[in-house]
């Protein structure tokens, strides 16, 4: 399962336009992390809300389908980011945990900060669904 | 004040990273667009959610920012987005509109389309604030 | 299906709590409407944040249930809910859309206004769940 | 504060309706309880979703409430409730909580849960805003 994730991770085209890297997967745990670079700024030097919001996502998507049978795909139904201040920071870390893994719905709250994980820039409530191959 | 919008929008580095273009602001209404290309993909090959999310994000924030007073910055407090279906396209079309706005607070809604504007993929509520100089 | 959603609607024990009327059940359209009454007050003497936002929930919910097969049940998966201008107002009127039907989830649009349907005073966003008897 | 808070919370005649009850305020967390009652519930006699969502809403805003300057009044901009599982329950208990505080909005998140605080039925992310008089 955890390799199943890994694979589908980097498969994901745009992770790699990120920069971003999965540090750890565990059972409905995923942590992501994505240094710091211009081409992933705002208007004002930042972070992008949608690069946070990105490494959020897939953190809750990744950690959704840890605990999902084998062969399962997992797709986003939605969610909703509060950006709580600026994300000055020289490293993001994206960690995305599930709340409640259902049959096809699977509840997750992913929380974005810098390298110390103490400052939290963003978090989300995610809603994710398991599509059987 | 479009003009402050415009060049705001260019000091995004992220945008340039996605590819995405400016295709008309006007107040309260701002469009983007963005080609497909592998770097901007999920695991199945389709627009990422976070990029469907980038772009409704940054129009959103246009719109908001093209009824502030000249000298405001935007910022984004919160949105959420609902995915409706899977991003086939080959360019997508983010639509950001004002909903109602306000001093401090500005809310708006966006949709994300393929080209022919009448297939959403994403749908967002946002809102925005406005800092002054 | 129609008498479906009017029985279910009508079993609410909290719609009658709140005063709640059925307005009309089309396909993917319903409308409800609450007069204005003490006990559905917030501090300053307006509806009710709570109260704006389960007429729209209902609303959505029906909508949904509207589309769905004979004997389905529906559920909220979640919402999300902007309020827009304080709800001052002898009546709100909740209308609930459908946006997207699918067979197991449906993506639903709200808004809560005045009596003349003009004046906004919250909008949702919905997911809701086909429960299969 | 604390005694605003009380204050404006009992001046809530929403509150009455439901029949909740403030448990305990402290800076920056607040939690209400609510008893079962056939006037509380959906189509299938279990608590409404709206009024899982009411509680919630309130406990954020006193919560937020509790650490605004005196003589401030809240106000709901926007929440987000998921919904985790049926609430089925002879009491519920809402724990509202400040994320982060700041001038002009607070950051707040909520759950819902049974009376021993560890079955969740739901949880919110809400934004607050302040309002001087």
């Amino acid at each position: 399962m955890t390799d199943a994730s890994k694979d589908s991770f980097y498969r994901q085209g745009f992770m790699k336009t990120l920069g971003a890297k999965l540090v750890s997967i565990e059972k409905g745990l995923v942590k992501l992390e994505c240094d710091f670079h211009k081409k992933l700024t705002q208007q004002h030097g930042y972070f992008h809300a949608g690069v946070l919001t990105s490494l959020a996502d897939v953190a809750c998507g990744y950690a959704a389908h840890s605990m999902m049978p084998a062969g399962s795909e997992v797709l986003s139904v939605e969610f909703k980011t509060n950006f709580i201040r600026p994300a000055k920071a020289a490293k993001i870390i994206a960690t995305g945990e599930v709340i409640k893994s259902g049959k096809t719905l699977t509840f997750c709250e992913a929380k974005v900060t810098d390298e110390t994980e103490e400052v939290i820039f963003a978090t989300m409530q995610a809603t994710m669904i398991c599509l059987k191959k």
